[in-house]
């Protein structure tokens, strides 16, 4: 997420409370969590295990719960609960907004589109031209529609990210301030999920085709002229490239990467990336070719364990 | 899909700009797909490998994109793209209608029938008697419910086939023009969502219960007192016969044929057709007596291998 | 579900003209089906292989269709019909009451909580201080949510237990008169089902979350501080302990009890009991390691076969 104005080190230093390390007048223009970084973005870290990572990140200022030696052109944030202190700035910049109308006063809806009666379009959303919003449609704030979008029936765009920190006492929600991005062409089925990115965005590219009651996770981005079958599910983090067709009921894991024109064939689960131009079958999903075989095999069995 | 009324070859040619082969007065009353066509009917082949089964079908007037020898007692529409030329008469007919109301004025309710808040009812919708449909539910135009049927919540009845056609440059949508049926008795679960037919009708028979967030693929035809399991999935132009119980999360395929009485057990995969009275599980499904001995046999693998 | 007010054995056998054998002043305090009765209820049985568990239950009155031996300190019903009559005494102390607006005027909505356009809110719900109830959200009659609890959109809470009995003619539908309880700090995502109980209530424990497109059957207790990923579904009077993690697709069978802290990766399917702390993975789910060096084997099997 961008703030809506850059601010200085100190000045959001002092948002929070928090001691910094660096230039009290360093830029700071947005924060983003660990795979959306950008140079000019908080990002937060407290676990050691992560450190490494959260500081050689294209983050420039890291918010730390250990005042570690700041790298280079670089400045810290250092606070007993990043996570906490996160959350408080994503909640600042982008604080939720209850809505007493169907259709929001700030949504700006684009020339020809038509909503069907039920949808609720939240603040700031954008929807561009031409585009079916069907009835009982629910899509969050900020979210953007560009042209010749169709979402059929009761789907919702843009709800929370499904992300929680344990502590003793139960989890802690990390407060989503990202967004849904769909692109020109696409068919949303009906009953529908797309989460927003936990700070950054959910991209679904242009001329991409979902099927009913599919579920995508925050920050995952789906390419183009892709199709995705009915009840399947794309976790968080992902990246599924173009030319891709997912067949009815797989699952993915999330942050994998699916390579351009994979096939993964229906009830397939995959746990992690697969190469483009090959089809895949199984749970874990492997070629699907030799799964076929496992499976011939596996019918063999009963029978070869007689004889033995 | 049936036309308000009948047109000449020559008529229906000039909607389309199209060339034709027979009697210029030769009658044709509806449009359908391969799977449904009816006499009367046009339906359309772009393919040379399918041109053979649409001008064998039951359709009198096939619309093609080669110039072939007229079967006899048929017609030819010759066009440069069917599929084109197929989504412009579906259009033409069964036009998507927009919706300004909660509940069209052009939708016909039962006596004791009960709609609950936010319930969306589109156009030309028929509910029959003693029905109770909750709230936002979507109903999409045209589809007929009978007598004494329960929709729960949010579910989604006629949304549009998933049914697109690959171009060098993207997915075409076949724009859907069929209906869904509901018959007396039926039970919907909350979250469940049954697209309507391309050109002709989806139908959920009589007594059949339907648990939550279930997906019916269109023109799927499912039989009298069926239990279909919470979060199963159907895909398209299948056949369930009457008493087939589906437990949960079960996925079956497209065009398959399961028979009078089979059982499927929770996360069975179905590819292919099932004969009727037989218990069946696992993906791909199989008789469940077999499935089980494979999976005994697979849990004694780890041993064997050790022993080899 | 416990009546208004008790009633005496007689008063009951006038309402369902049913015939009866104890103390005509017997006081009878509600109703419940097997899983859930209490001192004071009616349960009801109408088959000789269930006729010992329901009269040794905690229930004190037996709704059966067989003049047998009453039990000491109990009290008998005795119908041609135990289902029908049973549905009848439901149907008379829970009614299904129809809604003329989006939030009943007998529901009860704490401080600081907002409910977004679209949403129902049913007959005499409770709706508890600091929630957020998002667009396009259904909650049906009688349902409690208690302090700072969030459900996303489209979500439906206490639609009908999926729950019919089978007689020669179709399906016959025990009419639910349950609730479900949703503790103080639970999250439930989008698009997702919970059934309330049959006759009692279906309970999410304290800090739960649920991520999108999760179902839960009717009478399921889940405890506090579980995770529960996307597209879960868990079935109809099962047990989830405390601290149980269960990842995205999981499938859970019904009346299984799952022990506290358990983590069932995705894509598995329980089909009976898992005891608490261990990880579980597959189909049905057994121990992860045990899994994976079984699909280690499987994978390896087509090479020893060759070799065989």
């Amino acid at each position: 997420m961008k703030f809506p104005q850059p601010y200085t080190l100190e000045e959001v230093a002092g948002m929070i409370n928090a001691r910094f390390s660096g230039d009290p007048g360093f830029i700071i223009t947005g924060i983003n969590e660990i795979h959306m970084v950008k140079p000019g973005d908080i990002t937060f870290v407290d676990h050691p295990k992560y450190y490494d990572k959260a500081l050689t990140s294209k983050a420039t200022t890291i918010l730390i719960n250990k005042e570690v030696e700041k790298p280079e052109g670089k400045a810290l944030l250092i606070s007993d609960d990043p996570f906490r202190d996160f959350v408080i700035l994503a909640k600042k910049f982008m604080p939720f907004q209850s809505s007493n109308k169907a259709i929001s006063e700030t949504a700006i809806i684009g020339e020809g589109t038509i909503i069907q009666p039920g949808a609720f379009i939240g603040n700031h959303v954008k929807i561009g031209k031409n585009c079916i919003i069907h009835s009982n449609v629910s899509i969050y704030d900020h979210c953007i529609l560009r042209d010749n979008v169709v979402i059929h029936a009761n789907s919702v765009i843009g709800a929370d990210a499904y992300y929680f920190q344990r502590k003793p006492e139960g989890y802690r929600k990390f407060e989503s301030c990202g967004r849904v991005i769909i692109e020109d062409d696409v068919e949303i089925g009906a009953l529908c999920s797309i989460d927003r990115g936990v700070t950054s965005d959910t991209i679904i590219g242009k001329g991409t085709k979902f099927d009913n009651q599919t579920q995508v996770g925050h920050d995952t981005h789906i390419g183009k002229n892709c199709l995705i079958g009915a009840q399947s599910a794309i976790a968080g983090v992902a990246t599924i490239e173009d030319d891709v067709v997912i067949w009815g009921v797989v699952t993915i894991n999330k942050e994998v990467v699916i390579g351009k024109g994979a096939v993964i064939l229906a009830t397939a689960g995959v746990d992690k990336s697969l190469k483009g131009g090959i089809t895949y079958f199984g749970s874990p999903a492997i070629e699907a070719r030799k799964k076929w075989k496992e499976l011939a095999c596996l019918r063999k069995l009963p029978e070869v364990f007689e004889k033995l």
